[in-house]
């Protein structure tokens, strides 16, 4: 079987989808669909697709699943239309800035019984991946505290950041997924701490450019993130995962990895200095997995779920800055009594 | 000039202190005082010095200075006589577990005009003095945000656990110091969390074995210092300085650096499982710094006013886990109004 | 422009060029060529090419190139052949086990003009290139000494090694280009020593398992190299220049780079067990590499007489194993009088 | 009991081996003789020591055993003398500059059955040491090939060149040493290149400043040698040992071990520049073991036959580079027919 594909969206990260898409033997990419006639056409041209209308996309029996890349505020909108066309679904997260409208679309795909998966790229990291293997192994016995650093190269244009929800909403979510990912269990309290030191800008935008973020679970269990807006040195992804038995880290990844020495000393080159090219691999597993989903029609991972409380702990982070205090996580999601939201998990 | 020592204590770390004044060239070990007779003269015969009360060596003229290793309970009174008594005087930490308690006795050494050295050897790790260094060259640019991961190879006897204070002051003390060392301004606030993930006897002692700490100064620099009690690898000592045009950090070390590969992978032995292999040559930086301020007189670092923060800055923490809130330093050590005690800093 | 590509040839490492090929934008795959008709239809579906004769590819107008990958004593023939047919050459190495068949067979290239690039993969990873690539800035000064450590995880099956040529030209020749790469200058003499160390078989076979070479140009540069057949551990492929103001190294790569500590220490996973996943990048550069050189019709690099010189410092190697000393290349060349060969690098 | 110690020579060496001894608990630093009075006296009053003559060292019945680090032409006498005085004998390397006088003082030991060890110090570097304990654990098998990477600082003066017995002989001895130390076998067979890459003034000293050197054991083990004179980074000192089940690697020392990461990549800081910083545990761990065998009356390791082989192949490096083939080392040092010199091995 192959699955085939309309993209929604034709930027930066849909070609990275497009890309993944297009390389993967058991998937076609049909359509593509975009705001901007030429970006859709500039991408059709290079993958050999056609530009379709959102609605032609919709519609049409030659299409299994679709890829939505579009801007956030369109995501919940475009799920649930998809979800009702019977279109497996994978979208870039988040589904959308605001926990409520991301309960209401989740009710939704929940009501339709279809397939979401929400673009967490990270768990897909072969080396992220190898790090959750050693725990299920047992290697290091029970997870006890979570250690994340991830830095990015530069901030973003302080447009983008005006529209981003925040440095918790836009970057430290995705920590904020892989503490789950790595920790195992829920995360019941959340506390952070944010300053603006790179730009003041980003201050007059309302958002913070570098935070702590200490998480921790009904059990005891630990998780810490540290977030900058800026690394010299290249795009810092560390995870390191200490046990009772033991502990396992990733380390950073760069391009080429080769060692001069001399009178200055002994030096290894800048790392990754872009998420694209940093990820790579990430993205194409990515998108193989979501494949194996529509595949096996069975439950995706991350789902819409996973999607919602990477939210609703950027929520609370921000929540326990503005207040200097803990914020139990049930502050934001409710007691979970909506029940069709949490069920099967 | 050669510096002419007293030991009190003749214990675990007096030992450590005996043996780097013995290898100093720069300094006599003349007597040794301890509770246990057997202790204080075994430790005499080895490095040939003298068995004497402590009331003997507070009276003697050939003695210029005196390294407090005692109980922590006695160090205040130690130092209040020593201070009166004209003898430069090395305490190991804390000076009190009570912080009132802490700044009266510095109100004494201020009376006197006296030196008093307080022993956080981390700071006279070579390592960790070389990453002060770098920071100092300016070769980061401005600080950001300091990591700091401490584990200890395992947990004390409960007995001891009792008497310590708590994990906060008695471990993370070493932790809150090296932050202020790194981060180079003032500690403002303090949020915490801890848990008993390792041993529940060491929670019915009413400690925690695990614990995570976010540190904020007034213009925003973090720090964060993760804790555990138990690393089945050795002990994890890492800091990690992150500024505006690079990083700086500092690896663990280990008794031997070779690697074993085969069908496993690639393996190199564990770290040392001991302070006092791991920090042996701090030890005696530490010794040498303390007799360069003997001799030239002047105010020694890290001061009794850096062991009173430290232990604020403990109290506090322990502060916030209680109420799950971020704690002000100044809610501990108040208004700062005592001028006496912060003068001159 | 678009390449238009013929394969010669559907085994293991045709598989490999038939995945470039076809993923490379300024590339396609016209056809391909086997004497087991299923191997080159099985090859043909996956990539959508046709299935042909060599005679037909060798007579096709809409076949710029092709890429040699049938078995050795084919390699000289077949470039003869497309050399007068007018296409451009990509062939494996070796050109032949034979020194003066490949002097002969790079004659009629010669006399043709024909672009021919023969297989070193390795000139083409990413991070030997950038170990190219410092020597090339001068960051190290002037080459002096090169370390090539280059073992395979397993040796091949004992009928493999009888058709092979012996261990200097099957495996050594790697490390041989690997060498006059990276010492920037003629070798003029080997010296070499050979053991069976790992299978008698291998003895019995007239091979041996385990080889160390020095070589040394005019000069007095010099370079060593360590084969071994066998490594529990992976693929192991170092590289290491030292030259008067430094050094540069290329490490060794594994698929995933994380690291599990515990009592018995910190262990990194075994490195990649298989050329193909080692070099996978190689390849893919490799066949951009030839396409620029037919596109811009410039003599293609690594040569013919690249090839040709690869496999004279093989036979010189061996002559220095059963003679007991060092070889000069000279000895196995000639005095390079054929200058037709050899005009113009 | 306490070993009691005479020094012969207050220069560089001797300082070391006075600070060893006199750090030792089980030793006593009695007297040192040097023929410049200063230098003695100063060490003398360093170490609190007496000042004495060779003759009434070789007399003093409070003096057990001697360190000779006079200048190499004097070993094989004093060796001589003070093995007839029944004086334990430490002797920096070598015993002299030519075999046969070396087999000759041997000859006198063996009568006198005096104890003899030979300053190869990095046979007891704790990390070389953990090495040899890898393989005599079983953890690599069976031992095949042996990489050693040796690399000094610096070029001596020439005048120290011209009197030193060549590269081979004053450098890469230790490096022989060390390979027979982690082959476990006899070397049978020696071929060496030699270059001058560094500075044409010892080239016309008669020495070389940049070898390569290959070795093999009867059972066709191999070791290579590479050795320059110069590093910009440091004192480079590296082996590796490659076995049927694994392989095992002590990597390079440096006094801190810290990583400052910007724009241009991960800087570690330079290795050791000098071999009294790199192996000052060394020097420490050979002397207390020289104690252990005085103490116990067994024979010493490494014995005066170790330093009779290490030269040994010294000269058949050297032979072989004049000869441009393999050197057999039963050529320098006959068919072992000199049973008395090797008895007991």
């Amino acid at each position: 079987m192959t699955v085939r594909f309309g993209l929604l969206g034709a930027g930066r990260i849909g070609k990275v989808h497009a890309k993944a898409v297009s390389s993967n033997p058991r998937a076609t990419l049909v359509a593509v669909a975009d705001a901007f006639d030429q970006a859709a056409s500039d991408l059709a041209s290079q993958y050999g697709c056609q530009v379709r209308s959102v609605a032609e996309i919709l519609a049409a029996s030659d299409i299994d699943a679709v890829v939505i890349c579009t801007p956030t505020d369109t995501h919940a909108d475009l799920i649930e239309q998809f979800a009702r066309a019977g279109k497996a679904i994978f979208c870039e997260k988040p589904i959308d800035l605001d926990v409520e409208r991301v309960k209401s679309c989740l009710k939704v795909v929940d009501a339709e019984a279809g397939t979401l998966m929400v673009g967490f790229n990270r768990r897909f990291d072969p080396h992220f991946m190898a790090v959750r293997d050693v725990i299920d192994r047992g290697e290091i016995g029970t997870v006890e505290m979570v250690t994340i650093v991830s830095r990015d190269p530069g901030a973003p244009p302080v447009d983008y950041i005006k529209r981003s929800g925040g440095i918790f909403r836009d970057m430290t979510i995705h920590d904020f997924d892989m503490a789950r990912f790595l920790l195992g269990e829920e995360i019941e309290s959340v506390t952070a701490q944010a300053s603006v030191l790179i730009d003041p800008a980003i201050g007059t935008a309302g958002d913070y450019d570098s935070v702590s973020v200490m998480l921790q679970t009904a059990t005891g269990k630990h998780a810490t993130i540290s977030n900058s807006r800026r690394a010299t040195y290249g795009y810092d992804q560390r995870i390191e995962v200490h046990g009772s038995k033991g502990a396992v880290s990733a380390e950073n990844q760069r391009p080429v990895s080769i060692e001069v020495a001399n009178a200055s000393g002994y030096t290894r080159p800048p790392l990754h200095d872009f998420f694209m090219t940093r990820y790579l691999d990430a993205y194409a597993h990515e998108i193989s997995s979501f494949i194996d989903f529509v595949e096996s029609k069975s439950p995706a991972s991350p789902s819409g779920i996973d999607g919602l409380i990477a939210l609703a702990l950027a929520e609370a982070a921000l929540k326990s800055v503005k207040e200097s205090r803990t914020v139990k996580v049930s502050e934001i999601t409710g007691a979970l009594a909506d029940k069709s939201v949490f069920q099967g998990r």
